[in-house]
């Protein structure tokens, strides 16, 4: 079941420089970790900005909330999740 | 090169039904067309809404543009076009 | 798998009345479809608007679009989905 | 008389973890006093966000207003109510 | 219990002038009634704006949402309904 | 002349605690002071925010920004005003 | 008493071009008559808007609402009005 | 002086084709006499939007409004106006 | 050519009681001096905010942002810029 | 290839004064190497803000994130970009 999030990351000017390295650093090790369970099929950076589009595809609500909670940089980042269903125009998914 | 290109339509109640039915076979046409041809890798139904999220994949604005200007149902969609960069820990794109 | 849908209905004022009664008492029969079948676990008005607010209980998103495009009113209708997670502090859910 | 309430906590990065500990945990006693008894008959978690839906169930404004304030957290708190009435089409309500 | 309700009308300007007439008429009617029967203790025209802030004094919120229903008007007006407390520095409610 | 005045005060998580406290009950005494005075006919706290509607009943524009401007946590309110004018269908004021 | 008043007017494509002359024709008219009696000491048109920025002089928040409401492109107008007071180093009201 | 100019062209769904081929063929020709005439020496479409981004460079805001008002497609576009200035750092206008 | 200013000024509440007296009172001079030289014809403070809406009257552009750039408090003002042009039914710019 | 983008900048107002003015000289210079390299075309400065229109002309959207991203001052921006496409009455543009 996918989910469409858009995470948006700000961390305040006067984090410790080396907290901010540490977050930095396991937010990427999770992203990849996730990338390699096959839960986060699609990511990208959006131009200009510190922040994400991402498709998860997760077996429910719950797993997803789990699996964004578990982002070392959850506590600094917007994030707005979108439902998404098969389009009917879909041709990988036509009959 | 990748955009993010999020698209809800309105179609106006008093639309003509036959004029209503050919749209819509159209832009079905046309969406199908478009993945053929391998500019519109991804696209999906947003969950409740009559929208899409979809990501083209193009060589340059001007033929985006020129993409998107040929949907049969332009007249009466909303557009938001994203630009997006490849992602620092996307797993394949890691050298 | 839990999700909250809130519906917010316009009906435009030169529409045959006839049709919009129709349209109304429709509504209203899948409404009831929708709780008999225990896919509409709670829905609420919401005071001084032809609005709603309800929760959803479908095993897919898929299955939640199809829900939402079988209403009567659908065309008619500002829709916005959340989902929801079970709550860490939720009495029932309590080990 | 239902109220919903969407809650929404924002945290400030540089509060003292002690304090965060000890206003979560009397945060999660309240909620569950509060459901213990029948004022908060619902309550879910919204995917991806620190932020709750919930249904109180309250005998007057004044109540409602008491309760919320009760909240240990509450000085964190966005909060939105929105009255709710009984839906026309609400099966358990039908005669 | 006491709500502040906003109400901003819209008329159709191809509105037929009778019906426009009749209408009006209606709502002066019913606005006169409520006050008389001590459900609107409170209204008045917002400046420049064919718009009310009224509070209502009701028993529920299912009576609050009849009583709106009941507007000859509803169908042309934005509804906004704010459940209220009593202040605590009211000078009418001290001790 | 009325005019609708809403007030959401938001104070800082590090404001100290004494300060704090002065300056609630300052606004509290200014609060009981403006309602003797007739300025402040009505104020009610809205469910579930630290925020009031009032009505002020002032003889000028400069008069009422004076009230405004002698409140003690006028640094940390939001304020918005707004002319009222006597309702058409007002009862009270019927020839 | 002056009150800051922005106006953006409207008109529906389809309204017959006699009755938009004559609409235009009476606003214009109006809009002389309020400067001559002193009522509207300031007005401009914004750059690119069918759209005002004006400043009323007048006693009350009655003849405000009563002066707004009898202009004859009212129907078509989104009106905002903010109140003014003298500011405090406003050289003409330097003691 | 430089003035940065969005327009955004909305044409009703009923408007007359032949109509619409004149206005949108009139609207071209001022387009191209506007740039011949200096005034309008950059303009843009934005990608996806039947919309433009223009930068006018005018004499006055004065003349700004005459040829934005002259526009045929004026009566369908919403149109936002900022004024520019001189950059700091803009390299064709160092000393 | 005339400028309409919306400024709203937010100070730190943390800011320096001394350095926030000094910030007042040289903006309080600079306005004084900007009035004395002609630049700024009207200015008016918004009731209840610490908030003026002024106009500027300047030859250019880049003046009226030398000039918003003089001012002491700029870093804590959000400033909004409306350029305004002669209104055809003003009173005193008729032939 | 042509992007809009719009910067605006806000620095803590508690940011040591000598690191502020490291960042805006490091701004400044990249600013004008960018504008050497042919990459930015055109940049102004918005009227009463500390923000900028800038429009960039690179070959990707990695690059133009690339760009963006090297901004000394990147941190303390809002940055938003639109796509641009090539104007059908661009009068370079005609055959």
């Amino acid at each position: 079941m996918l989910f469409h999030v858009r995470m948006d990351v700000t961390l305040p000017h006067d984090l410790d420089p080396n907290r901010r390295a540490e977050l930095v650093q396991a937010e990427r090790e999770r992203t990849l970790e996730l990338q390699k369970m096959g839960v986060l099929p699609h990511l990208w950076r959006v131009v200009g900005q510190y922040g994400d589009i991402c498709v998860f595809d997760v077996p429910s609500n719950d797993e997803l909330h789990a699996f964004l909670s578990s982002l070392p940089l959850r506590e600094f980042m917007r994030v707005e999740v979108t439902p998404l269903a098969t389009h009917p125009s879909d041709l990988t998914a036509q009959p």
